[in-house]
């Protein structure tokens, strides 16, 4: 058995059957070996920011991490943004990177980059297999690593020579570290601290913002009257009718320090203490009182079904009460604006849908007029580098066959990865992009404005996307992909219906 | 003055007057100080791996930096492959890495990474802006950084604290480190190798490869009948009827080796002893006889036309002769292969192009058929981070803009970066892309064959970009660059004719 088949052979074992791939010479051992094992799916990207920006979507979905497989330093460099967002989301991901032969590298060909300091920068593990004998305890190792810490970025360089040489053995899956449980002593603080103190909230955070965690956050918060919050930028929310209201820190100083006026006590679980994007000009970096007491319940990486079922246990809460579906509301009418487009996303939502949200300053109202619409789960650009929300559907859609993905991505950030259509429509995936086509980068716009200048031509010419104009239904269907153009509200209600009910990919332009 | 006015005002007295630009929030005072400097030019780029191809390109053509303006680590981190490229191809970057205020950094803000990290991976020089009283330093330096060893890569980190603030002063541009002049006794070593040694070649690289130094080294190999030689992917060469015959180095084993098998001794001159891609399985990683004697006459960071007209004295070379210009070639007709394409092009190349190769494994034939067609340089993937192409001819473009740029593109390839499309309309740029579609990475059929293995539905999946197939007339024009599609080389002929014949950019698809 060749080191390539060993490693699948591991991977397998160990769970992993998704492998978003941009391979190039020095992964040729590994994708012949894919020939030989049919139960490894392999996604093929046109560019690497797509293979793992959809490793990201999958993993948020899947609670489990895909592989990607990325060609040599240059091939890693080109999917690191992604990376990083994945890592701010606290999710897992198997970085699989071909590279020179041990042999080889010395030699210093054209490819030989410093491919370990790349991966370090966004892993928490990063491996060389030294050698094709122990390739198999090194995959085990990796996936292990990825599993960690509710989800952490693994990543393993192959030279070509340990895919290629034989004598190589599968390993048996290794067991990730478990999460740690909170201490009772945390859970009594937290208590006390939600029930006496003045204005207090609960940060949720990771894992605490869906499934059986976020069910246990809301009793605590129907029990005792705190709310519930969550960053400005969240891997996963769980939202809709039947879901507890979490409020997002708004992006902007003055909305977030609004927010959060009245908050004298944050009690933490998943979450963390809140930061803004950028300081500004007078080095102000957090939005809330200066006097807020927090209280570090249970971090990010613990397990936090347990710390907060303990929690309302402790606190009494009775069980979620089963919640009444609202009427559907009314959808939008006139000229296309964001609180338009709000509003019939909020009536026109499929349900059980998942929206990525790349929307940046257009949509910024859709959060809080959705929360009350179809359920939903609610992902977002977590680490700020743009680029990732075609991706993440790739990876969402990917992760849910049966469930629709709804992607809400603004024109200025969607053309980094742009690219991703094309997967889109070679895996037929359900994905419903709704382009917000104003031709600029209207946050620059507004950051300018911000600090108090007003943009001159060499600022006109860096933040507008207007000439040419991008020409969005020959790019969408020149990477495969249906689409039309919405003027009006009207216009975007009925493509939108369309759109979710039909099979495969579609994209709608809404011009802004 | 602020921070970002003192360091335009220093990168302005240094001779910078380019930047390629993706910027975010972190360069805002950056941008505004642009409004103010109308001496530099700043180009927009919708993805970083373009700004930093471009300028690629254009320090291969100037011969001097152009800034790069980038966003945060993962900013940089899209445009690493490029950088990558740039490096190897030995040329002057300047890169203007904006990041977090220094006082805000330490908050862990979704956008904080590693940035100098990244940074140091590929560039020679790296520094973060530690102070607003130090910055016109800082800026100097890293000019001063780009400029040294015939061409390097300088990034210089700003926290936009040091350019929001102010109390900044310009500072006096420095002098870069000179090139080193190579030893009488090297000069007279290279020579009597050259005089005497059985099979000598002269291998070239960096500098040596256009301009007065290629004259020279075409002055030696008339002398001494030794060959020319260089590898296989160069930042530049100079081409056409006038010049000396320069041999590229074959990317396959097979033909480097045959090419090599009657060399016993190599000079370099700029140039460095043949290496392969990638090894085979055999481990074998270079392509030469065992035996062959390498002379280190001339690194590429030293003075390489002084070198070589020295050397060209020591033996007496009479001076270079005027050529007489051939009779233009006849064009190919019929169906559209490798070997008619290269025809077609020796016949049509317009005078003084700017040839951008990054035709992979369907050009390989196009090299040879151009030795005596029009005057030209070439310009080619030198470090295998594919997708530097169309990047290549934004920067190329820029930089000589009475020339016509010529981008010799595989599909493949081209869609790692194919938003530079947009930036060539934007600056309605003289770029004629010759797009060559068969709609898989053929060079990956080439390796697996190589390896012995037939490709199995996994690996077709992997190597074809064919279901759907990219529709390129709507991708080109979707980025505003007009285009057409050549089935046959008549198609390509006339509308190769009338794309360099006409001003601004145009995409011709040859179908093969």
């Amino acid at each position: 058995m060749n080191g390539a088949e060993a490693l699948l052979t591991t991977l397998s074992e160990s769970g992993i059957n998704t492998c978003f791939a941009n391979p190039g010479t020095s992964e040729m051992h590994f994708v012949s070996a894919l020939d030989r094992f049919p139960g490894m799916r392999a996604v093929l990207t046109l560019a690497e920011g797509v293979a793992t920006g959809a490793a990201d979507g999958y993993a948020r979905m899947r609670g489990a991490p895909a592989a990607t497989l990325l060609h040599c330093g240059p091939g890693l460099a080109n999917g690191l943004a992604n990376l990083h967002n994945a890592k701010k989301a606290g999710v897992a991901v198997l970085n699989l990177i071909g590279d020179q032969a041990h042999g080889h590298r010395p030699l210093d060909p054209p490819l030989a980059a410093e491919t370990e300091n790349l991966a370090r920068t966004v892993s928490s593990w990063t491996r060389t297999a030294a050698d094709v004998h122990s390739l198999g305890n090194d995959a085990a190792a990796a996936v292990a690593a990825a599993r960690s810490a509710g989800g952490s970025i693994a990543s393993l360089i192959l030279p070509s020579d340990v895919c290629w040489s034989t004598g190589a053995q599968p390993a048996v899956p290794m067991r990730p570290a478990s999460r740690a449980s909170v201490t009772q002593q945390a859970v009594t603080d937290a208590a006390q601290a939600l029930k006496t103190a003045q204005g207090a909230v609960l940060m949720l955070g990771g894992h605490a913002l869906y499934g059986k965690a976020l069910v246990h956050a809301g009793r605590i918060a129907r029990q005792t009257g705190v709310r519930l919050m969550a960053q400005n930028g969240n891997a996963r929310i769980r939202r809709g009718w039947d879901s507890p209201e979490v409020h997002r820190i708004p992006y902007g100083l003055a909305q977030a320090a609004e927010l959060l006026s009245d908050v004298h006590t944050m009690v933490l679980a998943g979450g963390r203490r809140p930061v803004l994007s950028f300081a500004g000009t007078d080095g102000r970096g957090r939005p809330e009182r200066e006097d807020m007491q927090t209280i570090a319940f249970a971090g990010a990486e613990s397990d936090l079904e347990d710390a907060l079922e303990r929690l309302a246990a402790h606190l009494h809460c009775p069980p979620a009460m089963a919640a009444q579906r609202p009427a559907q509301t009314e959808v939008a009418v006139g000229d296309v604006t964001p609180a338009g487009l709000a509003q019939s996303l909020a009536a026109l939502l499929p349900d059980n849908a998942i929206v990525i949200d790349e929307s940046i300053s257009f949509g910024r109202g859709i959060y809080a007029a959705t929360q009350h619409a179809a359920r939903h789960d609610w992902l977002q650009l977590t680490g700020g580098a743009i680029g990732c929300g075609l991706p993440l559907s790739v990876g969402a859609a990917i992760a849910e066959p049966d469930r629709r993905v709804v992607c809400l991505q603004a024109d200025g950030s969607a053309l980094y990865t742009v690219q991703a259509l094309w997967t889109q429509a070679r895996e037929r995936l359900n994905v419903t992009t709704v382009l917000i086509s104003n031709r600029k980068y209207a946050i620059l716009f507004d950051e300018m404005k911000r600090m108090g200048a007003a943009p001159g031509s060499a600022s006109n010419a860096l933040f507008e996307l207007a000439d040419p104009a991008i020409d969005w239904m020959g790019i969408s269907r020149g990477f495969g992909v249906d689409c039309a153009r919405a003027h009006s509200m009207e216009d975007f209600n009925a493509l939108f219906q369309k759109a979710v009910a039909q099979s495969g990919p579609f994209l709608i332009e809404l011009v802004a």
